[in-house]
């Protein structure tokens, strides 16, 4: 049998204990699939006597991550501390500098530095993998990377976070508001305490413009991406949508065509027969549609150490086994530099709902901003009024380009009709 | 760039001609990917003279599929030929043994002789490769092989025949019985002539061994799988299943435990709840249940050229970037030899349907069969008498070993009271 793949890993969190405890659980059946043995020579965390309930001392301890990167012991370096700069981007940096292969689960960086990261690894031949980073156990980037490589990818989209796919389908399932289940998702341990990369979109931004590169061949392109979250959905919106055969889900989608590499993170109505539909709770599921083989779904736990764990050992397999190349699927100078794509150009059908005062000509005002745009309604309900004295007019519009719909929201603003911001969602065109 | 990977390919039928016109189309994303050209340089097939809309003019033609196996030219043989023996298996033998890499879409093939197979590539280093055996365009035997690779998994099920669940959804949508469906679907071209591979399971089966060794990392074992089908599921099965909120799909169906090796093609109810439930048409799905990661879904197209010639070229690239490795996830010798798990151990929940005569006692005396086994009744539901003078009765059991069940059936055979033979169908515990 070949030599141990020796393993250096930074940060010892929930993801780095998940790690060591899984090639501990798992190690015969690794060595027989990797065949060899993986392990763990040395490790960096930023407290040392903290118990993690796993025996530290057969590792070499060392306190200066950019220092365990080049640890002469070490074939391979896994970071797990996160940030998209700062230590982990240099302990990446130093690892490939010292010819090391790299293995990340570092969604941030990889979305920032990823290209700069792939060159190094090219240069000195070294595997640099972060299947971890996007849809955590989820083998998606494997399956783009190489599943699906011999398609032109059209499109790929999905439930990229875990957090407010959790919180949405909780609200669905309770008819209760946002605030009151982040709240309850933040005490059970599910949201973080500042929640804000989770449901303002950053996150799934991330893992999204990680998604487009590999799919599509092109340059990652982060500063590009238009990303908002689920703050401003309201429980109404989800049974609005439900009436109209719909549920509420934060989609990553990015596509490429003749017009350029469209990336965006926003709240989407799916339709009931669409596989993303049926995705609740914390899991993930991605989407991607090739000219050859279709439409493509992979699906599986988003988050936590076990499956984040699985995805950073089938990594490190995959560099024991010897099998892997570029991180991109090709080559950093074979990807192609696409401008970003204009969205007023995009059709499509769209949901927007207001929260209206009650008071005469309020209809015929949002309909006449609509007409003006050119924007046709294919229906429009409104509810009641609340006690609050303000009411919802909901509106799925027909197909129109986005521009349209942009222009009458810009007409309505500061209408005194209008008593909060509009909540625009996009219907996916399944 | 390196030097093109060249192809000798056998079969010209809708894959043979999909693979060709997959290379052609993607030409030159593929070589970005893969890092060099992919080239057919000669072809095999029964008739030389047949139209296939493709140019084949370019290619060394090769009567002899045996002869094409050896050619100088090629670095690997693709095998579209089909069937568990014969040419397709003297073929692979050839391949191999000349020291090609070789790949195939072969289910039959593989479940019958994948074992031998392997041996052989191994023994010369090289690739056998078969993701589009299973599945059809889902990269699911990478996901197993590579990406759940870390884990151990306890049990791998899906819907794996695209005809069966084409016509199950179809008999859900429209409540239409068995026969009328499969004879619309063979004059639409989703189903053979001759169906019984796909209907009776045996498809499915084959695919499910695959399957099972490389999750478990087990020798292959179809000659242990027991395999039904869906001939003899009405649409008033179907019908019952709705009103207790599930579905029924044909699953393939295998777990590894201390008890051995269980391997089963057979209808289930699947609960709406469960992703499965939510799969229609002729779509593949595929489920893994891993120790670290949880729960994995790989779903997509399970048939036709596009799909099933977007595996064969992906397992062209891999062999092409040199990420290869043994075919079962580890090398052959480190495969388990796992005996046959007794299903008369397993314990579950089951649907059991009776046509019965509409007489004084049949309830009776079918619930009197459970009681003596031991098993207990969930619900029962009786529906009217139809034309012919029968009746359905419909059960629900709670959890019971299986040996129970059958023994309750056995006693039940030959029964005036029984019009027809009983539908056992199991609830997927989810």
């Amino acid at each position: 049998m070949a030599e141990a793949l020796r393993v250096a890993l930074a940060g010892l969190g929930t993801v780095g204990g998940g790690v060591i405890r899984l090639l501990d659980a798992n190690a015969e059946l690794i060595t027989r699939r990797a065949g060899r043995r993986i392990e763990v020579v040395a490790v960096s965390a930023r407290d040392r006597t903290k118990d993690r309930g796993i025996d530290l001392s057969r590792f070499d301890w060392v306190d200066d991550p950019v220092a365990l990167a080049r640890h002469a012991d070490a074939d391979v370096v896994v970071e797990l501390v996160g940030g998209s700069d700062g230590p982990a981007l240099a302990l990446a940096r130093a690892a490939l500098g010292a010819g090391k292969s790299f293995v990340t689960a570092n969604k941030a960086m990889i979305a920032h530095h990823g290209l700069e990261l792939a060159q190094a690894a090219e240069a000195s031949q070294r595997a640099l993998k972060f299947e971890a980073a996007v849809a955590g156990g989820v083998p998606v980037i494997k399956g783009l990377r190489e599943g699906a490589a011999a398609n032109e990818i059209g499109r790929v989209y999905g439930i990229l976070n875990g957090t407010c796919n959790f919180i949405l389908s909780k609200m669905e399932a309770e008819g209760r508001d946002f605030a009151e289940i982040l709240a309850e998702a933040q005490a059970l341990g599910y949201a973080e305490a500042d929640p804000t990369f989770d449901i303002d979109g950053i996150d799934a931004a991330h893992k999204l413009s990680i998604l487009a590169s590999i799919a599509f061949g092109t340059q990652p392109a982060f500063g590009d991406l238009k990303a908002s979250g689920i703050r401003h959905i309201l429980a109404a919106d989800i049974a609005e949508a439900a009436t109209l055969g719909y549920r509420v889900r934060l989609l990553g989608i990015a596509d490429a065509g003749a017009h350029g590499l469209f990336q965006r993170v926003h709240a989407h109505l799916v339709p009931l027969g669409h596989p993303l539909a049926h995705v609740t709770g914390s899991t993930n599921a991605v989407v991607a549609e090739g000219n050859f083989v279709g439409r493509l779904l992979f699906q599986g736990p988003g988050a936590g150490d076990g499956p984040t764990a699985s995805a950073v050992v089938a990594d490190l397999i995959d560099i024991a086994r010897g099998e892997y190349g570029p991180p991109y699927a090709m080559p950093a100078a074979a990807l192609a530099a696409q401008p970003a794509a204009d969205s007023g150009e995009r059709r499509g059908r769209s949901y927007v709902r207001f929260t209206v005062a009650d008071r005469v000509g309020v209809l015929a005002e949002i309909a006449a901003a609509m007409r003006d745009a050119g924007v046709s309604i294919e229906s429009l309900i409104q509810r009641g009024v609340s006690p609050d004295g303000s009411a919802l007019v909901a509106i799925v519009t027909h197909e129109a380009p986005e521009r349209s719909i942009a222009q009458a929201l810009e007409k309505l603003r500061g209408s005194q009709s209008l008593t909060g911001e509009p909540m625009w969602m996009h219907i996916l065109d399944a």
